[in-house]
């Protein structure tokens, strides 16, 4: 069973039950019961729950104080073993406060990550962090590599991913101390480390997962998207300002639609919460009922292939985890 | 006088002399005199340097240990006085060595920046820093506000320009401590400042200048080189995929034409080392003679314009210099 929060998408809370009947999977669905009630094949408990917390609130504290809140609601029956997986259709923010609270992270995980399959050519490749934590230590990025390459093993199915590490240069002595700290602790363990990667590779597909401290993942993941949007709009609009060159576009229609698939968030499923203990999906704030669907059935193929679990077997055997002395020292 | 070092480019030294031609503009000439000597209409002085510092070595260490070198010699002719700016056709790391040992720093200015003109449509922008410091504190990304503002508002004639702040949400609460504190600091100063700008607005020209840390600022004008190159030339190659597809290709070629100047490097001048005391340009390696002639105006208009004097007095006039007290406390 899959706990869904119906709240926060742009298309409202019908639109997420009508990506959720889509599915066919069983549904846990919290939001507004008024709204949803209706779309044909559902095969969800709909618990009604009109309250939601928006994106501008601080998220932490507006979680705490407010468990009628449909996240938190969803969150919880995650918690308490009443379903399996949480898919979000609202902002990040909230659906990061209300798992951390509830599900909670992984025992020696320091921080859950943002991971984003992203929308190029040649993809799917994974990102994380993209946005969870803007500062981190180089042991966040060793479990990040780790959590990266357990869902792209277990979920997506690729076997022995290969992992990059962002930064500025393709040399090892190229970035920040934390940069090449990270750098040199990954080449040690047994993952299928490719060294650094830079921001040119990003759209190429040089590596099945990418790891980044949220700050810099994030202004990538958005650089990137805000680039083809703005070159394929660009180019739009150039082809329809005349006569000859609208032609040209119709002529050139078919061959560019799979691309508009592969360039498309919506096709390719959200985001997904690592390091915490059961799968948790964000979908993009304009997910309509098509993106909604993939979410579930993402969530759905995490916890059949458990990526939980195979992801910590991973960063223990890996000795990644934080282990009670490390907790310790950190917490002086 | 333009300092000019011909080694480095991908295209030879021969090249460099055909931008440097092209220009029409007195300059002093440093490389392999073999290879130079030549192209009709050059204004120049040739000093024979055949060494050269190559990308892939320890740039200071090789910047002090070989004053032979052409990219060496070229910043101590600007550090002297034969020259007014230096342009160097080779890569970032040797030119900001060597300016920085000859040229020096602006006082008070705690480090130079590399700033980049990005080829993006309704350009041009200027991203700064694209990669001189990996790490900064937020002093620096203040000075960086009034180095970008003093070179668009000097050199490329924009008056008042805008000035954002690269983060992760537009909310002034986003971002790093560094990025907060950078933040507060531009907002209480007198530039044109429109807040926290997202990965998403860098091609969207949403401010004259964009402001980042070197390890932020290189990704993510990378992620934007590197993006625009994999959807052009995806869209390119599947438009040549099939005959009706390849015709309709030709019927829109003549619309994008100026899209693909408005995106190319070589059009829009180089990147220019900001918070030194003479203006320095550094052309991109895949430049040809256009590229070169392109950056050697560039360093023209920054002396003629009198850009250091103005950025300096900006930074004066807004108390962003490093006094004798700050200094004393860094140095700790």
């Amino acid at each position: 069973v899959i706990a869904v929060d119906a709240n926060g998408a742009d298309q409202g809370p019908r639109a997420v039950a009508e990506g959720v009947a889509r599915s066919g999977l069983p549904v846990l669905l919290f939001g507004p019961e008024a709204e949803i009630v209706g779309p044909a094949g559902l095969h969800a408990e709909v618990v009604d729950a009109p309250e939601t917390v928006k994106a501008g609130e601080e998220a932490v504290a507006a979680v705490r104080s407010r468990p009628d809140a449909s996240i938190v609601q969803a969150a919880a029956a995650v918690g308490d073993g009443r379903a399996d997986a949480l898919v979000s259709a609202g902002s990040t923010g909230p659906t990061l406060a209300a798992a951390t609270l509830s599900i909670k992270r992984i025992k020696g995980v320091y921080r859950p990550a943002l991971a984003v399959l992203m929308p190029i050519p040649g993809g799917p490749v994974l990102l994380l962090d993209a946005g969870a934590s803007v500062e981190v230590r180089p042991e966040h990025l060793v479990q990040f590599a780790y959590m990266g390459a357990g869902f792209m093993e277990a979920v997506v199915g690729i076997e022995r991913p290969s992992v990059g590490l962002l930064s500025v240069g393709e040399e090892s002595g190229k970035g920040t101390p934390d940069v090449l700290t990270a750098h040199e602790r990954i080449s040690e363990g047994g993952l299928n480390f490719v060294g650094n990667l830079e921001g040119f590779d990003l759209p190429n597909a040089r590596a099945d997962v990418i790891v980044a401290d949220g700050f810099t993942g994030n202004v990538a993941l958005k650089v990137l998207e805000g680039t083809v949007k703005a070159i394929t709009g660009e180019i739009r609009s150039r082809i329809r300002s005349g006569v000859v060159s609208s032609l040209g576009g119709l002529l050139i229609r078919g061959k560019l639609g799979g691309l508009r698939d592969d360039l498309d968030p919506e096709k390719v499923g959200g985001a997904i919460l690592l390091g915490l203990r059961k799968p948790v999906v964000v979908g993009h704030g304009s997910f309509g009922p098509v993106g909604i669907e993939h979410a579930v059935k993402l969530a759905q193929r995490a916890v059949e292939e458990d990526m939980v679990g195979r992801t910590t077997a991973a960063l223990k055997a890996a000795g990644a985890l934080r282990s009670a002395t490390d907790a310790s020292v950190a917490s002086r």
